[in-house]
């Protein structure tokens, strides 16, 4: 049996009590690698589980998925995830190769971001398309995302926008296809991904740079530089400055980090390290109001019109 | 402090193990009681937290908030929600009071109905707006979700279709508030609701029926004749009987089980007791069709076109 088991958001005991019971008694414990933005590492998940764990990055998972499937018929293998095995990032390709070599599988739930960001008091009910939002590089600044976020908050729905990790010498073309704008985005994996600078991809060296986690402010900002190009194209944009975001930081850990505001106040608040995750608020009901004027930057941005807009 | 937990979807062993360890500790245990459609029930509960719980229902949180709250600034009170705290229901109103009242909370997140759906294969980030259907009666048969569907599948979104249970014998007004057209969905807690029939609450016993849960068939059937009533005020339906939809029951409970096929097959496809779910597919990518492929009432449903539109 295969065992895909979601490890939450915070620390090594945010595992379910089932899956931990899994992860003892299975012959094999992965670790899906490029997840590690738990606050603990894998000595620490090693420690508590009381299991070697091995880590599997995105080439094994890839390459190497016939090793972790081995002898699945007949022992039980876990294979973990960072929050939920089918929450942000997608799993369905192990579990495909699983079922066509006769695997059985199971998935052990946990929470994932897309489902712990309703921690701000947004109603989960009422987001739209969930966004990614990619670092810009000199040449090569998408916009696409924005327009999925003008167009739910058109229908008046909020977006959870997943905020990418990447290298700082990361390769264009890598970077564009985590972003394939118009088509689907099954690259929300990348937002942990390791990544592999220019030069050493040329080289095949398989040397990894420290990885770099887009905050809030750096969202916030390309953002606010969208809303300025499209007026200079003449475009009204519906997100502007003072419309209402929430920024999330770390959710689900002890130290979680939450900061309510309009875009413009989200581009200077400080949340701390990663992993950030923004939401660019649609159209609220009055309990969600007062549930995110608790986390405000400044309360009087909730005194305007837009956030009473439809109540 | 008052911890919200979420206990997940499956039964007792699957809460986390942060979340068991303030269960344990905690001053007073409460159970939000209209949740209980884990796959056991408070007995099971109490024994493996080796806890008393308190049960909480609709007319406790709301009246007598209070009482849960009471000493929670000097003790550590638990509330325990079956999913997650802010998933598919929302608890916002018990955090804004203890905040008011001054006192600290902590969310201990779990997997909810929300994210578990991405079991089936369809990424969560393709959803858009979630919907309540709700049981019709002689007189009342609401349409608006299905406008919610449609507009999600125009825009390529998948739609999560919560059911609602409630007694048969309640009441249209009791069924009006869980289902507000054009307005804010803040009703999915009413999947759980416990309902007293019109009898009784016009005598103003507490007395409640014994819950009906909508199946998949149900609600496969209630939007085929929506389907039709379009046809015949002249529209062209952009769901139709043969929009592929995947019907999912007790997600997270060892006896899960998940069909894929038409609208028209799922309405008579066998899924066993509640919890059931919805979703309505939009646009979908090729790992997406071979997963719902895995979950096929039959495969040949998936090799139309309409799956492949935009791939």
């Amino acid at each position: 049996m295969l065992y895909l088991i979601g490890l939450g958001l915070g620390d090594a005991k945010d595992i379910t009590v089932k899956g931990l019971e899994v992860v003892k008694h299975c012959r094999r414990v992965y670790l899906e690698a490029y997840t590690s933005v738990l606050t603990v590492g894998k000595e620490a998940l090693e420690e508590f589980y009381g299991r070697e764990l091995i880590l599997a990055d995105r080439e094994t998972v890839e390459q190497e998925a016939d090793n972790i499937l081995k002898d699945a018929d007949l022992c039980d293998v876990a294979f973990l995830v960072v929050g939920d095995p089918f929450g942000a990032t997608t799993h369905s390709d192990l579990v495909l190769r699983a079922v066509k070599l006769g695997i059985s599988y199971r998935v052990i739930h946990n929470a994932s971001i897309m489902n712990a960001v309703g921690c701000c008091g947004l109603q989960l009910y009422n987001f739209g398309e969930t966004v990614s939002v990619v670092f810009w590089t000199d040449t090569w600044k998408p916009e696409s995302f924005f327009d999925k976020i003008q167009k739910n908050k058109q229908n008046g729905m909020h977006t959870l926008c997943l905020l990418v990790k990447m290298s700082e010498k990361i390769t264009v073309s890598r970077m564009k296809s985590l972003f394939v704008p118009n088509k689907y985005n099954f690259y929300p994996a990348d937002i942990k991904v390791k990544e592999q600078s220019l030069e050493n991809l040329m080289k095949g060296n398989k040397i990894y740079e420290s990885p770099r986690y887009m905050s809030v402010n750096q969202a916030a900002e390309q953002l606010l530089t969208i809303v300025q190009n499209r007026r200079l194209q003449g475009e009204e944009p519906e997100v502007t400055e003072s419309t209402l975001c929430v920024g999330l930081a770390r959710v689900g850990a002890m130290d979680q980090k939450i900061a309510s505001g309009t875009l413009q106040q989200l581009s200077t608040v400080e949340l701390g390290g990663p992993l950030h995750s923004m939401i660019i608020a649609g159209n609220m009901h009055p309990l969600e109001i007062d549930m995110l004027k608790l986390f405000a930057v400044d309360e009087s941005s909730f005194e305007d019109n837009e956030c009473q807009r439809n109540t």
